[in-house]
């Protein structure tokens, strides 16, 4: 069992319908929304100190759930949604997290994410995604560039962003079928990432400041290379 | 007198010369780039739980800094930049952080921010910026309406980000002063803020999820209104 936390993380996993809820613990009053979505759902009270100690944060905003673990995709089923995110070595939840709700909510992605040296989708990352985690495909694979592999084997193109390149994103032609791979927040894109993919592309800035926050450079590389091309 | 802390902050604090340093204290060996910038700044050693306790975080990566407080810039400087974003109500300093980055990174654009009903640039939100706050012009105003009333009288065109309206940010046309207005995370837009615009769009989505987070939406209007339209 997982402890959920947050009003939009329980509201989202309540709407995709699939994680099995055992409890929601409310301390405050004004959660209609959940109660209208809890049918045959055991709903307790607690005080919000009892939550911060059930919830080991005080992010809750007066709400936790206990619940089934996150149930992650297949490879597959990531593909089918057509435009991949795969994040490297992404460690920090926040990060992921902001990820996955743009990467959702822009393009209506799926994401992988490797299993070792990148944050899992914890709690804390689905409260960063606002609940996004709970209707995106996110595929946990033990071999990234296998799993990059694969993706080519299906036709899809590896694009991976990195501030060190001359050439920009807006010279990428549009791709029918795009896997955009994001480095981590330390390290940027390992070796062995980056020789897998088709083309290594970086986002123009006016300021060679510390280059962007990883969540925001996959946000700006979705909307030009998903977005914006496919809206023409 | 303000405490800094974290890596990143405290180098770009010391590359911008702006703030005045008291004391720099370390627990860490290894930052032989920040003693290289701190001549003439007492350096003191301290434990990792004496940093904790100065300054009131764990985030402090074994680094911080007694400093002036931060240097707030005029409205006129801000608007010298020629791109402006303007936060209306941003609240969470990690938000703030991560909008003051990317539109200093992306497009060197200054930042407006009212005084009250939006986040200040306390230590918290330089963390969140990578220090970019310490190179960015950012003004503080009391009063949002007025500030945007002189924006326009200088030549400025404002657009609101709005996730709620039909028309979406590539239907703007390339505009030579620009000044983008963000919502806050709760409440967007307010109205005395919204019938200032020139123009509210939106940024297209694949699904209305709880649209994006407004530091993400900050990111791709400065892209797709500043970078890529001055890039053509």
């Amino acid at each position: 069992m997982e402890i959920l936390y947050g009003f939009n993380p329980i509201i989202e996993a309540l709407d995709a319908g699939v994680r099995e809820f055992k409890e929601i613990i409310i301390s405050r009053e004004r959660y209609d929304e959940i109660l209208y979505r809890a049918r045959g759902i055991p709903i307790v009270r607690a005080s919000s100190k009892d939550l911060d100690r059930i919830s080991d944060t005080r992010s809750h905003q007066g709400v936790v759930a206990r619940v089934s673990p996150y149930a992650y995709a297949g490879l597959e089923d990531v593909a089918a949604t057509g435009v991949v995110l795969v994040a490297d070595t992404v460690e920090d939840p926040q990060n992921l997290g902001s990820m996955v709700r743009s990467a959702y909510a822009l393009a209506g992605s799926g994401i992988v994410i490797a299993e070792r040296r990148c944050a899992s989708i914890t709690p804390a990352v689905v409260k960063a995604s606002a609940g996004a985690t709970e209707h995106a495909r996110i595929a946990k694979v033990k071999n990234l560039a296998r799993a990059m592999d694969k993706l080519k084997e299906w036709g899809f193109w590896l694009v991976g962003l990195d501030a060190s390149v001359d050439t920009t994103i807006q010279e990428v032609p549009t791709l029918e079928k795009i896997a955009i791979v994001i480095g981590g927040e330390a390290a940027g894109l390992r070796p062995r990432v980056m020789k897998k993919l088709d083309v290594v592309v970086s986002i123009p800035m006016r300021r060679r400041f510390n280059s962007l926050n990883v969540s925001h450079s996959a946000a700006i590389g979705l909307y030009e290379l998903v977005v914006r091309r496919k809206g023409e």
